[in-house]
């Protein structure tokens, strides 16, 4: 059973505050071991890898076994069911839809001063796509992660994915052609993150790694960082469901669930303004989950870190959920856009009470990949931008810099910059 | 003497190897002492602060006088020349013209199965901005990360500054309330870090923080991240000029210089076909420096990091700037903007000869911070989208989910998710 909060408490303010501050992951200090694994790869490169790929993956590769084949990704095709490959490819298609529109604008004018200024976006030139082994291994997280990177125009993606005992998962495979991934390479852990950084003899280095990973795997992209680019560090999921008493108890406890089976870590809450409704969600989550057969992650989720907040009107749940920031926000309700409207802080908002959020995971368009552990006060879902880069451009004529040329040098001198200042009173005959 | 390389020797891809893998900082290990002084900060707020301001700073404060008063900052706008606060209000203006363009479009529509998706930005609900105390306290920093901030909307922004035995800037106060700084705490360091992150009972913790610092503060940002957001890790600056027979000895030699006076560690770089305007800019460069109030800094940066590059055409030249990917591109040459285009890694392009880097730092219109360390590869220059967020939007009616929803159930079940496969098919009498 969740805990129940109720805003009209003397103590709710502590009480949420509280549900805040819950730390939901157990950080595992893998830091050292990572760096050592780090520095062998950089030593001793493909050598490495494959050290380290026997040792924790239980697989014998050679240089010329680190990367999958094309026949044995044509041969994973045809192990996945025509359906199963039918909706990756609709999925695929309504990604790239969505992502297209993401695509920025350059900007290029000339002002008044005759200055000609703007900026240009480019493609980063090459992008290393982490994708976990055994359960987590989601196509549709491969999707997620190539598809705005190919939309974005980066030249060469690639991708690695432990195949512990060699056991791959073959969507995970034919996702990956039907993203556009030019490279797979059957290597996990600190050790992948490590090859894509620095390179290898057989893995060239990428400028930029993305994708979700176990404790080692967010310790290397940490550890990289600067080396490359990464991405978010992602945490354990969440839903943040507002519903009024039109909502459907069963829509809404199912919804409850699908969050909570992704892990013990994970978080659903309730928010509402209808006693009876919080009753009958609460009802129907325990009922539910005797069928589910992830019931004990997805009952262990809900009883640690699930809530039901009751409120006198959800208006007044607005700045909760800007302070939880969630992941994901449902709004059952019948004004859900006004709802959406007043919210500052979601990373991804589903309206009305027929879209589950596990349409956006999947078929929707949006990406998946989304802010958790409140970050989405400060950060967004994945998208085109994360894969492409801006770059400033500024040109002065000799009129022009007769115009802002003194400005520069005073304040060049302002800040004890002389040097500065003389760049521009050179040219100025000053 | 800066080194020279040619790009004809046969060994010159293991020099420019050696030229890209310089490390030109030395990385402190600053981070255990850090982390004891964040954690105290966590533990009893104002009070830590006011103990390492004392202590670092040579400061007595109390919770009272954190915070500069409205009535400082009138004094210190007094104390700066009509000539420099004018120049600052012109470099405000344009920084704001040119940082408005960048304001993203938010997206909404309704596609062919009836989904309504989209997204919409929101600005970042609160922000710090660390500002660097003693020599490099630098207002035009102020305006660079303040103007951005306020065109997103950023409705507070809380400035930090150390102000060593109570040594205020008085530009950086001008600076900070010309461009709308909400609040600004004379404190400085780790210790001003945490207290932005965690907020004291004095300073409201902000969502993200902007802004350079020494090894401390970047020690700090690193260890908050995931509290807050935070903007890159700056290293020291760069300028790479590629010039041409045409180029004018004199002005290369005054931007190279003007670049290498910030910082021992900074890098300026020439490349260019003119073995002529290659030995005149580097005899230009030691005449310039012998009457340079910085020439110990900018000579030592030179000497240790600078470099002449000598190619056969400037179109060779690209592939090499697209490794470097310095922070300040000068294409100093009559064919500026068609060598521009060519060019993917740059974090700013300096167009022409009129175009002295220092104009960028000042009154160009682009923000001046901008990656360093070659990781123009990946990243973009402070923007206007650092301070937003973007939330994505989706929207399913009956009809829309009735199309979508059985290839969301088949990829849920493909995953082992079944109780997102469930979260679909309830609402389908599935």
């Amino acid at each position: 059973m969740a805990q129940r909060l109720d805003a009209r408490d003397p103590d709710f303010p502590q009480a949420f505050a509280d549900l805040l501050a819950a730390k939901r992951e157990v950080s595992e200090d893998v830091d050292q071991a990572v760096r050592a694994i780090i520095e062998d790869v950089v030593a001793r490169g493909d050598e490495a890898v494959i050290d380290y790929t026997r040792r924790f993956d239980a697989l014998d590769l050679t240089a010329d076994s680190l990367r999958v084949s094309e026949a044995e990704i044509d041969a994973a095709e045809r192990q996945c069911s025509k359906e199963t490959l039918e909706a990756l490819a609709l999925a695929k298609e309504r990604i790239e839809v969505y992502h297209r529109a993401q695509r920025p604008q350059d900007s290029m004018t000339t002002d008044a001063v005759g200055v000609t200024l703007g900026w240009r976006w480019t493609a980063i030139e090459s992008v290393g796509l982490y994708v976990p082994g055994g359960l987590a291994s989601y196509p549709s997280s491969v999707l997620m992660n190539a598809v705005p990177a190919k939309v974005a125009g980066v030249p060469r993606i690639a991708m690695v994915v432990p195949t512990p005992r060699g056991e791959t998962n073959p969507l995970v495979l034919a996702a990956a052609r039907l993203a556009g991934v030019d490279e797979i390479f059957r290597v996990g852990g600190a050790q992948a993150v490590a090859a894509l950084a620095y390179g290898t003899a057989t893995i060239r280095p990428v400028a930029k790694i993305t994708g979700p990973g176990n404790a080692y795997v967010a310790a290397a992209k940490r550890r990289v960082f600067g080396q490359v680019g990464i991405d978010m560090i992602a945490g354990p999921s969440e839903v943040l469901i507002m519903a009024d008493r039109h909502g459907n108890a069963d829509w809404i406890a199912a919804d409850l669930l699908a969050q909570a089976e992704h892990d013990p870590a994970a978080q659903s809450i309730l928010v509402t303004d209808s006693p009876e409704l919080a009753d009958a969600v609460e009802k129907a989550v325990e009922r539910q989950l005797t069928t589910l057969p992830k019931a004990e992650i997805a009952g262990a989720s809900w009883r640690d870190y699930g809530a039901i907040i009751l409120v006198e009107r959800l208006t007044q749940a607005i700045p909760l959920v800007d302070r939880l920031a969630p992941e994901h926000l449902e709004i059952e309700t019948g004004n859900a856009e006004e709802l959406a409207r007043l919210v500052r802080n979601a990373g991804s908002i589903f309206l009305g009470s027929h879209t589950p959020e596990a349409i956006g995971d999947y078929v929707g368009g949006p990406n998946h990949v989304l802010p958790t552990a409140r970050s989405a006060r400060f950060s967004s879902g994945l998208g085109v931008l994360d894969f492409m880069k801006r770059t400033s451009i500024l040109k002065c004529d000799a009129d022009a810099l007769r115009v802002l040329g003194p400005a520069a040098i005073a304040l060049g001198r302002s800040e004890g910059l002389e040097a500065h200042a003389r760049s521009v009173a050179i040219r100025l005959n000053m």
